[in-house]
């Protein structure tokens, strides 16, 4: 059966579970689980290698790192800095694959509108980042005691608002500046609410149009920037219409064999549902309070203990 | 059939039209409904006139007026002030049931957690008020060239910051100061996503426990407060578990004449859905700009047009 | 000579420095100070006895204690940690006064205007407090694992917003909830800029008419409250009219053995002063920290080690 | 005699003014005045013609439109729509001395810092303004009943958050894109406080370095972006040792025929006040009103009567 409702999810592990059959995963698909019982974590490393596999999941080929905390958002400062850690190792790994990250120039990109509590990741990752490629071009290395990479950041704004695709923005700046790898940091939609601020998606392939709470149209990847991307994501919310959607499809896949496509008083909901979001009352601390963690998980996965 | 999951409204239009019946509505209940064209605009006063149709209600005896204006949301600066217009039209008549305005004192509450964006509707309304009250105490009423009540204010805060019930916090203030009349501003809770941002509520049974998307715990009306309480409130989210639940059984109605309880495994969803709501992307955007609608209706229907 | 400018500081210690001649202190004062090397620290205790010493002083009778702090500004974590615990020890001196903390009530006000950067020391700092009261007040002491005191907070507003002066909010909280002891949170400003975000002064006296960069137009102390009143202040500001003043004298001392009263193109400079302020270009960034480190201080003071 | 002080002002009718002798301005600067009663405003346009003189003022050649509106900073909806509508007028003049501005693609950029009230005009001007580029590139011209011009916007950030130097990443930007035209708006430093919030400068000259509050240290100008620059510009601050040093050779002139260099004693006090600044407790208010006349007069002079 055709389904009924498009379902939305920027989750590589949610779309490779959607599509899990009782024989295992797609063809084309691996997937690698490691748990971490002493901070009740577990993560997940998705690998799409074909391009077959990734037309199927709705996702780039390329690896995807999933960390499940379902303690991200509680307010434990040193519960934070355990997180941040782990989350840095998982940075340091898809970026040394390049090499030596203390060679390189790295430009991070917040991605999303910091007036939109949901879509506010991106731009509240920059504001605690240190930052350092302006503070070598004038001292040169010696401004530091150990090797550091050239750091940059930005945050492009969104199209609405500026009349510029992100991409071209961030294109731009790129071309001007010349960092050897970008990193892009966004708000992801999921696709249950058990994923809302406990899980952390690091990719390899960047930025897809149609990803994002902000639902970008453009690309921003290898292909598109000519450098290395790698995409940072935390799901903020999930779609109403995928939600609603889901619990309709349980309820009737219990009580009846031959579900038939929704009836016309149905449709009338999920029409209501476009563009409606579903999150939770604490969204506007818990935004302020992760992206410090990925702050400080990129500091510290670029620093080193520098700092 | 019992419900398979508590729905939440705090609108009486709501409760009143989900205990409609082919015969018209419930006993003690009466609906007067006009129509505006050119706003596309509808005004309906429903009043609970016995303690039996307020308990079938779940909402107390008095009369609530719903102001449904579809443009509410847009950034129309002359449609706002045509809005704002007619919600002040809607104060002062319930105001006045209790003598001339101008003779009297008004204390403004604004609930709510200005921190929490679906939350904030209270404490932005004040934020725009003109109060009077310290000024006409210094230099008496030659300070204004027409007769102008004694207009205070207050922003409670939540009782998870404060370790205070709002209900505590207003009560220890109006008896310090002595007000003859409440207003108190909340954002509240639809059952459907169409009300979200359209309809304003203004009634004079003051606030519930368990209603605003805050949920407070104590009443604060008459009873409790000793003066009359106007209660103006704008749906800024609708429960997440009444609206997939309200979906789900709109296919079931259509696909079977004996739906059952809900089984297991969509039981699920209902409990992760707990504390969710649903909203759109733009909530951040729309609370600052209706929240400027109310002061300035407020400001109109307090101050005549001498500001 | 009569003062050419009206000098303001809200520190005790700059008007005891003020008024000190090469004999030493005035009558009625009595200063003692404590260097705290490693911090870069030193704490300063001033105690107004009489009524005159306090009349030449500006200040009402009571202990002043002013901890000097250079770094106090600084972003830096474990730095912020110490100054904390230092805040706490002096804040636990003058409470115990009265008696253990834990079973006492508390109340917490945060003093000023979260909109004016400058004035919001006071609301942020009620943002981070941890507050017991409406626990305790529903599962009575066994809800903590040891003796806690009940500590609630609120957060009055200022009057052009609320029309209702500050102390009569306070009180009206006060009459209602019935703490022991209140201890107000205020923006301060000092005489130098030397002193802007490096100074912290407690005292047992409350708040004056005319102190705090909100300017105060009534008492919030132990004569008008009914309780102790703590007071902590920052300085965030300076007086430009006060700066120029002394930048001006100091030169002409210099230089002149008899200055003169100021001359009218002179008097002009400061009248366009009025209500100007000095501060830096961090002032956003700073009040942000300071006020987390203070909500610390009254966190650890308050709750001890349970937190 | 040499200056006691490092003299800081933004404002080219403030430079021209202290230049000015007896015998009038400085050879190589035309200054002409215009003067609207209605509004209480006053029209300067100082031309800057040759290098000497533009040596001479710290300014470049071009032309600087200073409007100066005593009550900019008052909150009058009505009047700031006049303002609005004047300096639009303003702006166009200077626009359209390349021809009609419908046939252009222009760029606007918020310079500053939106965490730093003094800093923030230039971010929060972008928040409000119509952009018109993304429409136009999807639909052509046929979105629009009238000729419109391509209009983008940015927020290059600040190079302490970015490592990017400010003109870098607008040159990025600007070589993608592709604009014809360049408009920067930035926050200024005046060296009265009488023009705090009162004066608007506009000129063709762009952005020098060293100068805006945030002390941008490379030109945004024509030469650097290869486009014509605009530069719309409002005194936030005036520097805190110039407002001092003015004070007191005022009174120092009015006493001595020849005060000779600041004393040691003095001298201290300027070190202190360097990167502090002189405003108003009123500043975060103000500056949320002014941005918003400005985006408005933008929208007005780029879009005329369509929006």
């Amino acid at each position: 059966m055709e389904s009924n409702y498009e379902v939305r999810t920027d989750l590589a592990l949610e779309a490779s579970e959607s599509l899990k059959t009782k024989e295992g995963h797609l063809t084309g698909i691996t997937v690698q689980e490691e748990k971490l019982p002493d901070m009740d974590a577990v993560i997940t490393k998705v690998h799409i290698e074909t391009k077959n596999a990734a037309k199927r999941m709705g996702k780039p080929v390329g690896t995807y790192i999933t960390m499940e905390v379902p303690g991200l958002a509680e307010d434990d400062t040193g519960f934070h800095e355990k997180i941040s850690n782990l989350l840095a190792e998982q940075i340091k790994e898809l970026l040394e694959k390049n090499g030596s990250v203390a060679e390189k120039s790295i430009m991070i990109v917040g991605l999303g509108n910091r007036a939109v509590t949901a879509d506010a990741l991106g731009p509240k990752v920059i504001d605690h980042l240190s930052v350092t490629r302006h503070i070598l071009n004038v001292y040169g290395k010696e401004a530091y005691s150990q090797a550091v990479p050239s750091i940059s950041a930005m945050e492009p704004g969104v199209m609405a608002k500026t009349g510029i695709e992100t991409s071209e923005m961030v294109a731009g700046v790129v071309n001007k500046t010349k960092p050897d790898i970008l990193i892009v940091i966004d708000a992801l939609a999921a696709r249950s609410t058990k994923r809302l601020y406990t899980t952390i998606q690091i990719s390899n392939t960047g930025i897809s149009p149609g990803s994002g709470v902000g639902n970008h149209r453009n690309a921003i990847n290898e292909e598109a920037m000519g450098i290395p991307v790698l995409a940072i994501g935390i799901p903020t919310v999930v779609d109403a219409a995928t939600i609603v959607g889901d619990a309709c499809e349980a309820w009737w896949h219990e009580s009846l064999k031959e579900p038939g496509p929704f009836p016309e008083e149905v449709r009338k909901y999920f029409k209501d549902l476009k563009n409606m979001y579903v999150t939770t009352k604490e969204i506007d601390e818990i935004i302020e309070c992760i992206s410090y963690t990925v702050s400080e998980a990129l500091n510290s996965a670029l620093h080193g203990t520098i700092i």
